[in-house]
């Protein structure tokens, strides 16, 4: 604590990511990211960016990509924002759409960051709990309050939240931003960015850093009404006109560009994951369906943190929140067929 | 105007970036770039970084290039402070180090993304009038109210402060930051960055957009004492825990371990600004003694907006900024000097 602080950062609880170790190498179950590397499309392009005119900003409204994104989704490019990663548009978006003085609405269980930025922003909220099977009640967020936020499918649980769900939410939310946050929806998951037509209160969140294998590039987005993303606009441009560097720009399009890598790459991991719950509840695991790139998953016979903490030792990394209600589970990436090989092995031996 | 956006983002006057044209092929003098490209060190390491490691995240904690600006200039990594440029380095210590009871000082002729902050902060703001040869009146910061921002060089004046001038302005600022700004001062400024060990209240901000030419790789940093720097960190974290990319990361250390190539490009610019500084006055432009990378320039003869319109038919971008006190001036960003002669040219033509 110091006295220069302002008292909202005096009160901050800063979001913690997790580990990225680099005292040996492990098998990396730990953070969502793709066990396949981007497509060598966006290699390339980033080559042929890496040059001269790196000395030159980069153009401030990221035309070229928000027109790939929009073509991507068939919507216009005024409906379409980019930031750095998802974690910047989302706390962008509540920048831009909640206020201090109306409750923000999202459940007890979802990405912890939408904590951070209620803080961060000392913004009411209203915490909505899970069912004892960590379904969402909707009909909790299905009132006019100052808006609600949605990670869909959830995270850590994987569960996906129906269209019509999130319909009824938009119906009863008309005055407020109702934020989908869809970075895990390119794995199995339905989107709802064909509502956004329909509802001009519906930002769609995504990011390249998940199914696009591009968390090193940082580069999320988010897609809504034009006057939705005009505030996020003026928002962005009173804090940095250039959140997204040349690099990242040129990079970004080519991996909207080779759909064929994309297809292909989020195949697997679903072909992956679904046969990882199959032998995970063979060793006896409580799996939840999952249509994300991980599993959220815990066992009877040992607790969570105990097999967190011994899969650490034979070099695998998962993720283990030490939070009420989920603290005896555990969140595991999906990663390549051999690494969740050797993932059930361990896991065999540690049970025994 | 939108009902959904909060009333703080309804009254943001966000900043305009100089213009970035696609239409044709200018002489860009408009937004302080280097006309050279950065070092080839620096597209080496972007080029080995190109790989599939991009799949995963970039290190939060950007270790290594905090390591290697903190040993350039003979600190702690624990007194540096990475962001995505110095814009959201500087928004970032708006948010962290001031607060809307106390009033935050600063010149009214200056970088004017200050001023942007603030509103978006809803910060109470003393501004403080440059006497009329555009110098700061280093007694009226002096005075310990909610903080202190400062560009050295000024932007766009050009123009320096001195050394034992800030000092002044720390010492009667004890219980607040004080925010120096030297996006300019490898072009000939003296840096405060050795004050740092003295004023626990200074935080000196610094960007590779200028002198290391690296603009499009989006790169500002913060060097202040631990407890500054930890503020910073905790805001930070509560917004997005990667804002810079795996590519900048390795782009960025290259261009500190080049110390060559980085002396001899901003002596190129310097004998560039100091010869153009005489050719200008010789046609008649009044001139302030620059320490950045730009000049402020006006002429009696015509007017500055007219000089810019002009220019700007001829292929030629400056920046002419709308303002009050300054709307007779141009700011011109030092070129190669091939590029600056046909700014005299056509110059001479327009003035003729």
């Amino acid at each position: 604590m110091s006295k220069y602080w302002n008292s909202t950062v005096k009160q901050l609880q800063p979001y913690v990511p997790g580990e990225q170790p680099k005292d040996m190498k492990y098998i990396k179950l730990n953070t969502n990211e793709s066990p396949y590397p981007p497509s060598p499309r966006v290699l390339e392009a980033i080559s042929e960016g890496n040059n001269g005119t790196l000395r030159l900003y980069p153009d401030p409204n990221t035309d070229n990509l928000r027109n790939v994104v929009a073509e991507y989704y068939d919507i216009d490019k005024d409906e379409v924002f980019v930031g750095n990663g998802s974690d910047e548009v989302l706390a962008f978006s509540f920048m831009t759409f909640f206020s201090p003085e109306k409750k923000v609405l999202f459940p007890d269980i979802t990405y912890s960051f939408y904590k951070v930025y209620a803080k961060l922003l000392n913004l009411d909220t209203e915490i909505i709990p899970l069912d004892e099977e960590f379904n969402i009640p909707i009909e909790k967020l299905c009132k006019n309050s100052g808006g609600v936020v949605l990670a869909n499918p959830n995270a850590p649980t994987s569960k996906e939240v129906s269209i019509d769900d999130i319909k009824r939410i938009l119906e009863s939310n008309r005055d407020n931003v109702v934020i989908v946050d869809e970075a895990y929806i390119d794995f199995g998951g339905a989107s709802v960015v064909n509502l956004i037509k329909d509802y001009d209160n519906l930002l769609v969140v995504q990011t390249l850093s998940k199914s696009r294998a591009l968390a090193g590039l940082r580069v999320g987005f988010a897609l809504g009404s034009k006057e939705l993303i005009e505030g996020l606009n003026r928002l962005k441009n009173s804090i940095n006109s250039y959140t997204i560097d040349r690099i990242a720009i040129v990079g970004a399009i080519a991996a909207f560009e080779d759909e064929a890598y994309f297809k292909e790459l989020t195949s697997k991991i679903i072909n992956t994951r679904e046969e990882t719950i199959v032998k995970l509840r063979d060793i006896g695991f409580k799996v939840m369906d999952s249509k994300a790139n991980f599993v959220f998953v815990s066992h009877k016979k040992m607790k969570a943190e105990e097999i967190f903490k011994e899969l650490r030792k034979k070099g695998i990394l998962v993720r283990y929140f030490n939070e009420p209600r989920i603290n005896n589970f555990l969140r595991i990436t999906i990663g390549t067929d051999e690494e969740m090989k050797t993932l059930i092995e361990e896991l065999k031996n540690i049970l025994n």
